[in-house]
């Protein structure tokens, strides 16, 4: 591994490239921002290996993030820098301005995620963790109508397990994070973290194959994974652990196996059609991008105008017989009597990406904008020109609302808090991205009515 | 760390020891599992450094395990050893004979657990993970009725975080597991992986309580979390990496934070009462088993009979002021003026264990029993003395009787495979612990009945 000396030197070289690049007429978007991400790269290379934020020596002090303030500042402060006064200002940035920027104030501000200090990791509180709960069970009841079955394998894989593949393990191997020891004591064998568990699972599926009878074998699981990225790390988008299901199933026959590749990626184009309203382009990967040691790659892409790409959805694999020939998934065929016959896989991954995409392609200046199906509040209601002769009688409208609605299987939540006005809140669950408004008024409650806004 | 040679040693010294225990007339069986656990605890730390499994110098060649037979055995022989055939026997070992091996013979042959080649991690396959569905769906709606909300946090931990406690920590330290390495990358600091998350969520909670209106903060999540233990392994019971759930809560007075460690003592209770339908006795740990750096810990626990030991079910942790002090979860004391107040916090977990006390307490001679609550499977209907003439009807029967189940809610499944007889797939799902066992045959048929056995 480079050393600290030469890393800044390298961040150095990199900096005047980027200058470079981004005063030279000529030079293409693609071109600033690759030279960006490098030195982004090196950065976060910088941080591994020294375990400080690396800071050029003639630059400005950077501020000092959040979760790194001196203790002794008052906390009253705090609050005026980044407590909820500020959220009434919503997004500071525009998206056209500068997508990248407006992302991270969303994802923040909207409270989906928080930063951590572990770099590449983050934090998906309950707001975004409510959209992949929406996910998981549309999608879990999908394939279980395929018949297929949740299950869980450990997060380890012995280092034997992991090299079966050679071409997957090539992939792989430059970002596998490895567990060297335990308390104080060092193991004789480091032990992987999944990036993926092809290797983890199929020695159990080859004990499992004896007989053509013991195919299909169809097995999902929900699961975090680990990919030490050394890139420029993005909440949801790339992020080092992160959550996904991960089906793996096994065939007699090869059709069975390539006709359930495109069912599952019918699902994954359901996700985001159905729940995220999000229309993507159902495809197949080139040899170059398809998944190491399999036979083809399905995807789904969406289009993220903001920054006028592609991005990939969900990826549905078939592996035909690579990985069943290494690791024996066989039987006796029982066509050609005394010959191993070996299995058709496939393995089909959809990850906590999907929040991301979301936020990129439907966020607005104002904020988050949550599509209904997968909203942890769909209505939010609101009591507006309320005082205290009124507020009861308001308040316990507001109340039987939001009762009706949930009791109609809708996710409504009221926002009777009485330190923040109208106008704060409607803001507040704009930026937030709720996608419905009920507003209960005095008048309204005179003609028995409410005002919905979306 | 001890060399081979010391363990070597320690393991020839703790031979002797156990030999003496188990010849000495007037050893308490207490004794004797203690002589013999030490000694696997030491194997297992052989097999750490070494990474291999110890064996005594003059031993008899021990059996290789399942996994580690030579490839050029041929296939057909395995499958005589431990294909299908055997299950026709049933469990080998009486319950009361040899708890702890017909504990084995059961997970295994139900297909429950499978084994697996990073010592101390199991395979969770669909049998057993369907009850950690049920009990995940029911306690889940439980939770969310009390107000609290899924997320997710990382899995790593820097060492800074972890330490912050420090009666939490020396609890824990000897248990965790370390990553170091990233590709071929050393790590400038090591990173840990959650034992539990009192210490990855905590600096997150800091940030988000401003005011006493940032109070309560209710979040639970679901995940897997490590315990790199040297003692000897269980499935279920005593693994390296489970599942579990850990509830996370803070409040700004005590009576509400008390309340809910109750509230959620008595969910804990339900899963084993309503779900599992296994009698528990709530109440509250010892000092000296309590939750390191909590207040008090409440628990549930249940009986085993086979070997009359007690066994936790689940636990719910007042944690006082411990952790909101070492991490400043704080706010302005509405109170009194200028000084600041500490969050009251409580900490809950159940995991996988759950479905090991199941198998101890219910289990019998013939192999697991389900409570139908959490059966993947609660009705099996199996043809019964069909012929070639009458078989299409009876199948048609058959499956008429499942679907109509299935209508009406029930996890009901059909057993028509040919190549097995009626009395084998008897024996197979009563293997297997399925509630109900429904048979059609062809008198039935006649006078439109079934026959249900439980």
């Amino acid at each position: 591994m480079s050393t600290k000396e030469e890393i800044t030197k390298e961040i150095e070289e990199q900096g005047a490239e980027v200058r470079r690049v981004k005063g030279d007429k000529n030079s293409t978007e693609e071109a600033k921002k690759e030279a960006i991400d490098k030195l982004l790269a090196l950065k976060l290379t910088y941080k591994e290996v020294t375990g400080q934020e690396y800071a050029a020596p003639n630059a400005r002090q950077s501020k000092p993030k959040k979760e790194e303030k001196p203790k002794q500042q008052p906390k009253q402060q705090e609050k005026k820098q980044d407590g909820k006064k500020q959220t009434l200002l919503g997004v500071g940035t525009k998206k056209d301005d500068n997508y990248s920027e407006w992302y991270s104030e969303v994802i923040t501000k909207a409270e989906m995620i928080e930063y951590y200090d572990v770099s590449g990791c983050y934090v998906l509180r309950p707001w975004s963790f409510a959209v992949w709960e929406s996910i998981q069970e549309w999608f879990d009841s999908g394939i279980k109508k395929l018949g297929v079955k949740n299950c869980y394998f450990p997060m380890f894989v012995s280092n034997a397990a992991l090299e079966r593949e050679k071409t997957h393990i090539a992939d792989f191997a430059p970002e596998v994070a490895w567990v060297t020891r335990a308390g104080n004591s060092e193991m004789a064998e480091p032990i992987a973290i999944r990036p993926t568990s092809e290797t983890v699972m199929y020695p159990s599926y080859k004990k499992w194959v004896q007989s053509h009878r013991d195919l299909p074998i169809k097995l999902n699981q929900w699961c975090n994974v680990v990919r030490w990225e050394f890139k420029h790390p993005t909440p949801f988008l790339r992020t080092r652990e992160f959550l996904w299901q991960e089906g793996h199933t096994a065939f007699a026959n090869p059709a069975d196996a390539e006709k359930e590749v495109f069912q599952i990626l019918d699902l994954y184009a359901g996700v985001y059609t159905d729940l995220l309203a999000i229309p993507v382009v159902k495809g197949r990967k080139s040899e170059k991008e398809k998944f190491a040691g399999g036979d083809f790659t399905t995807t789904v892409e969406a289009y993220v105008a903001c920054n006028g790409r592609g991005i990939q959805g969900a990826t549905s694999h078939h592996l035909g017989q690579n990985f069943s020939k290494m690791f024996d998934i066989s039987y006796e065929d029982p066509a050609k009597e005394g010959e191993r016959a070996f299995a058709w896989q496939n393995s089909w991954g959809l990850s906590t990406r999907t929040i991301g995409a979301m936020v990129m392609i439907h966020g607005d200046d104002k904020g988050l904008v949550l599509p209904p199906r997968v909203a942890a509040v769909q209505v939010i209601v609101v009591p507006v020109g309320f005082k205290t002769e009124n507020k009861q009688s308001l308040f316990d409208a507001v109340d039987k609302v939001t009762k009706d609605l949930v009791a109609d299987g809708v996710k409504a939540e009221h926002d009777l808090r009485e330190n923040y006005n109208a106008g704060w809140k409607f803001n507040h669950w704009e930026l937030k991205g709720v996608p419905i408004r009920f507003e209960v008024g005095p008048n309204d409650l005179a003609k028995n009515q409410g005002t919905r806004s979306t």
